[in-house]
């Protein structure tokens, strides 16, 4: 219980087109444990523009957090160029240092890499994206939740949900964690089974692949810029 | 695909205290569908503050809006308020009245009964809150999606995303809604198996039951309040 009452601060690294679900989910989960102090943060602060139109304010500047126990970076199609704002980089490697937890949801996982965090790591991303991640020197896992020491990584935007029950249950213990997923009624019942690359009709990933094919040389060339300056 | 490319308004009916992965799952969701305009909208507008501590901005007055395909009230402990917002519930019932879809998620479906729209309809609502719905002249029903007619309720906060998608699919067909499940990769995997209270070990449920015991009587005061409104 002691350990539950302390104070937990948790900074979601936030950046412009970010995918929203990757981090309110994870933000519904954390914010109910006693103590958690869970703040929104980019380079610049102020109001962010998610994906899908959502607008957050009060949005902190990472250069004014000095410590957190949680980093979480969320992903969306902004990863791109996330992975190129030296400061967001600089700010992870900073908060990164000092905290329990470094952790990413979805493509969150590619801007970590770019900041240098998924050196020797196993890790996940989005299906579609995690390809991309060994050449941040990591090594891809297609697990929904992926932990390296103290790097958790978590698979495309629904996983942040996963990844944050798994937190709980680490930091306040299983029956808090379950409270939890009881109070959320997080008893999943999708329509279609078509969650997964495995699992979705031929027709379906194909179709979805394309659209990732479209992107595909921005992203590439954007990781290997952001892998030629990783020391 | 004609269908899937016309304009596609929809509101997400706001209030302080509001639970924000209730409407930002499926918000997610439904901000895929193309031609979808999503809006955040409460009575008087401005920015909102969830619980948890997210705040939104540029939130617009209801009033503002002159009509929407879909009206989704989402839930949080704000509801009790809610039910006794009068300019709430009457931009509601005006909202409601060429809405194609009217809906809820988790306790917004207290809200949706104090505005007299779930007279005669089968719903449902978060587990511990859904029996409060009987006041306000609806048949409970526990499933995690329930429909009657054009009124569309989901249970606790994730059963949202569930909700979305089978919104996703009636509007832009099966195909379009397991696309948005596999680019969310929405192939949940909970660490633990307690989202429902016939799931949950029994001591987590009684910890649980007794949190919202403390809460029931303002809750039934103001159900009472809000049904005796009711014409």
């Amino acid at each position: 219980v002691a350990e539950v009452v302390r104070a937990f601060p948790v900074v979601f690294a936030l950046y412009p087109h970010v995918t929203q679900l990757d981090f309110t989910g994870p933000h519904e989960v954390l914010a109910r444990l006693p103590g958690a102090q869970c703040m929104l943060a980019s380079s610049t602060g102020g109001d962010l523009e998610a994906d899908g139109g959502l607008v957050f304010t009060r949005v902190r500047k990472l250069a004014d957090i000095e410590r957190c126990e949680l980093l979480c970076v969320p992903g969306g199609f902004g990863t791109i160029e996330a992975m190129e704002d030296q400061e967001l980089l600089t700010q992870l490697r900073r908060l990164a240092r000092d905290a329990r937890y470094v952790t990413s949801v979805c493509t969150g996982a590619l801007v970590l890499g770019a900041a240098g965090l998924l050196q020797g790591k196993r890790a996940t991303s989005h299906w579609a994206w995690r390809d991309a991640l060994s050449a941040f020197g990591a090594t891809v896992d297609d697990s929904r939740v992926v932990r390296d020491g103290n790097v958790l990584t978590g698979a495309g935007v629904t996983a942040g949900i996963d990844f944050a029950l798994t937190v709980l249950a680490e930091v306040a213990g299983d029956a808090f964690a379950q409270s939890v997923q009881l109070s959320i009624e997080y008893a999943p019942a999708p329509p279609f089974d078509s969650g997964r690359p495995e699992l979705a009709p031929p027709a379906i990933l194909a179709l979805s692949q394309q659209r990732y094919e479209r992107i595909r040389p921005a992203r590439d060339a954007a990781v290997q810029r952001a892998a030629a300056r990783l020391p």
